[in-house]
């Protein structure tokens, strides 16, 4: 089994990769839940969604989220009848978010729920949340203290980022199997995914960390950044507000002491002794997922690089 | 102040006639809550929708409730999600189900809802719902107990009726605002509308019918009986389950000792005798409400008749 750890669109595209170069069903994601929100009354999973539709292919590829060909009628008359507009929310994604809320107010957990919506949609790869209890993660501002995808979404953003809080965390659990998987896992890739809120959450985890360390799999991360610039969303900003270095370098410091291998782009070549001298296998590859052969490639790279860790 | 109790089609055309002809302000409706229901974990409340928007002109005329040009993208993913599909629920319509729950989780009341409603629709009546308190309307049949409208539109109204419950009602108290305008209004005016399960509901909840004794306002209904018909819904069986006589003159045994006047249809002429002989004058009119003039003339004649009422 090949575990993954997943944020939300560059994380989809890496498994689009993995699909490819693996069995499927040989695949588990454990899906980061601090973007999850409360907004009209409805549970919304950005990153469980974003994983789900884009394995299911249903995903607007062209923005990375939402779902493809989707229309606003609902939104629109949301925002007319005075709810809040700023998170856009299609007709057909509404229906996640809506049939989610139902089953988790009916007793179901969001374990149960990211099951039933993957079984449904007919994704192969197992889904898990990080968590079953909600660990919103918030954004400390020069504006204030806000939930993430409003300082992302509401405020663009914008606002001088100078912390992060994963609100709950310490009394938070590991969804059921999270822990098991990190467990048994021949290989663990920490996808190309923000490493402050997209696979922070996930190792603030009580458990996780440790989890990970004993774990005698591999753990080999793919960069989300490549020359100095975030492939995509707020990695820079958020990075830095943690002393992070804004390159592949950074992204190793940020998950100093877990990582046996990493894959960097081959403009940042020259920052492979810098990472190795950490401790760290690196090898280099064009990681900018454009299409479905530089997903499986930058897939099967990863696993050569983990297959090569364990060797050592 | 005209006071009008109201179910959901029948009345909704109704109050569309009564604005034309008396200030839209001036009038206050109090809506059926009975076949409120939850459905996807959102309260749903068909009546109170319906007349709002027929006030706001947002309805779809030719089948009397949904707004007009709406679509189905959520509860078609609803239903692949696993969701129920018996009830048709347009995206437009579902903003309406979603931003009433949340309000409702968050605090408010279905008054203070349907208010905010109103306003944001732009509908001058007055809108209360008979009651803040959740009072379902239970169909008792040969295929067991069950909502109203699992009875009308999961079933089509095909199981055998022997009696009808309003759950809670006993408990239930009449929302702000309505014994008070059942006290004040010049006239009182029971829409064509369902006697057993649309004003059934209104005059089952405690004080209600007291408080229409008590009122000086004359009370007047206008059949929904027709040559021995329905006009619309299912009417008919559901008298014949109280052993109601399927006529006008069924619908005033209905309102036993509250009404002072009752318009019926020219084609049920014959019938006036017999309710006059319960002491309730008669007025007839074409009572089928095809288009604005026709609604407006039976608005009038209403009025006209509850003013005669007065008099005596």
């Amino acid at each position: 089994m090949i575990l993954v750890l997943a944020g939300g669109v560059g994380a989809a595209r890496f498994l689009e990769g993995l699909v490819q170069v693996v069995p499927p069903a040989s695949i588990t994601a454990v899906v980061n839940t601090g973007d999850d929100m409360q907004l009209h009354g409805l549970h919304i999973a950005p990153d469980l969604d974003i994983v789900t539709c884009t394995l299911a292919d249903l995903i607007d590829q062209g923005q990375g989220w939402g779902i493809r060909g989707d229309t606003d009628a609902c939104l629109s008359w949301l925002i007319k009848l005075g709810g809040p507009g700023w998170f856009k929310l299609g007709d057909r994604d509404l229906a996640l978010h809506i049939r989610r809320t139902d089953l988790l107010r009916s007793g179901h957990t969001l374990s149960q729920v990211a099951e039933e919506f993957r079984r449904v949609l007919g994704v192969a790869v197992r889904i898990l949340p990080m968590s079953d209890d909600p660990v919103p993660t918030h954004i400390l501002t020069d504006q204030g203290e806000m939930h993430f995808e409003e300082y992302l979404v509401q405020h663009r953003a914008a606002p001088q980022v100078h912390g992060v809080r994963f609100v709950g965390v310490e009394a938070a659990t590991p969804a059921p199997g999270v822990l098991e998987a990190i467990a048994t896992a021949e290989a663990i890739l920490i996808a190309p995914s923000n490493p402050v809120v997209s696979v922070g959450p996930i190792l603030a985890l009580p458990g996780v960390r440790e989890a990970l360390l004993a774990s005698p799999a591999p753990v080999v991360t793919v960069s989300p950044i490549v020359g100095g610039a975030a492939i995509k969303g707020p990695a820079v900003p958020l990075m830095r507000a943690l002393d992070l270095e804004i390159s592949a370098f950074g992204v190793a410091q940020a998950y100093a002491g877990l990582l046996d291998g990493m894959v960097i782009d081959q403009v940042d070549a020259d920052l492979s002794s810098l990472i190795a001298a950490l401790g760290i296998r690196v090898a280099i590859t064009d990681t900018i997922m454009r299409g479905p052969e530089e997903k499986a490639n930058l897939a099967r790279v990863s696993l050569e690089l983990a297959r090569g860790c364990r060797i050592l």
